[in-house]
């Protein structure tokens, strides 16, 4: 599945593509975590707005892991690459493992990366 | 924490060590998933019992990130290692995760490699 955004066409996997050791490579970084965990709370978000202190291709690179496992979705917006978490085709695919994964991140154990920023 | 077996000192984290990104990576492989799903139904189990069809570093090597992760614990008895899903400390430091994976690996779409052996 590609998704055409204003810059250009970006894999999506279709719901019955999701594999499950690449979903959970893409959520085994902390920064990733902290991606998918921001995103549990508001959709829609712009790259730049999750206050990741990290160089930008870094921070691209974990978004193109995140797209390209089928955790997230990008759609373009003017020139903007919006990003959501794929709630349900990750509940109909792997039911609870999304859910279970956020309470993880929760815990003050997981030790995930927070700036003033993004907190 | 390190165990003794009659071999060598293996390091296995104790639960509060247990690291969310180490769990999720350490689940994120076929051959993995096929090792946890086959511990989930019976522990103490011997390396050579998996039917795994790949060399004997390889699955050597799994056995190794799954232990370091947490995931699975080994003890010595005589000269054999007998491994086991260490569900409690999962449960406990991330409840629900270990049975979310496990549904989903019993889905065909997980596509896990399976021999007669193991089968």
């Amino acid at each position: 599945m590609w998704q055409t955004t204003s810059m250009r066409c970006l894999y999506q996997p279709a719901r019955d593509e999701l594999s499950l050791p690449s979903v959970l490579y893409s959520l085994s970084d902390p920064v990733r975590l902290r991606i998918v965990q921001l995103l549990a709370e508001s959709s829609d978000r712009p790259c730049g707005t999750f206050g990741i202190p990290l160089a930008k291709a870094t921070i691209s690179h974990h978004f193109k892991v995140l797209r390209e496992a089928g955790v997230v979705s990008v759609r373009g917006e003017g020139t903007q690459r919006l990003n959501s978490l794929r709630r349900d085709d990750l509940e109909s695919r792997f039911p609870g493992l999304l859910d279970a994964v956020l309470r993880a991140t929760d815990t003050a154990a997981t030790r995930l990366p927070v700036t003033a920023a993004s907190a």
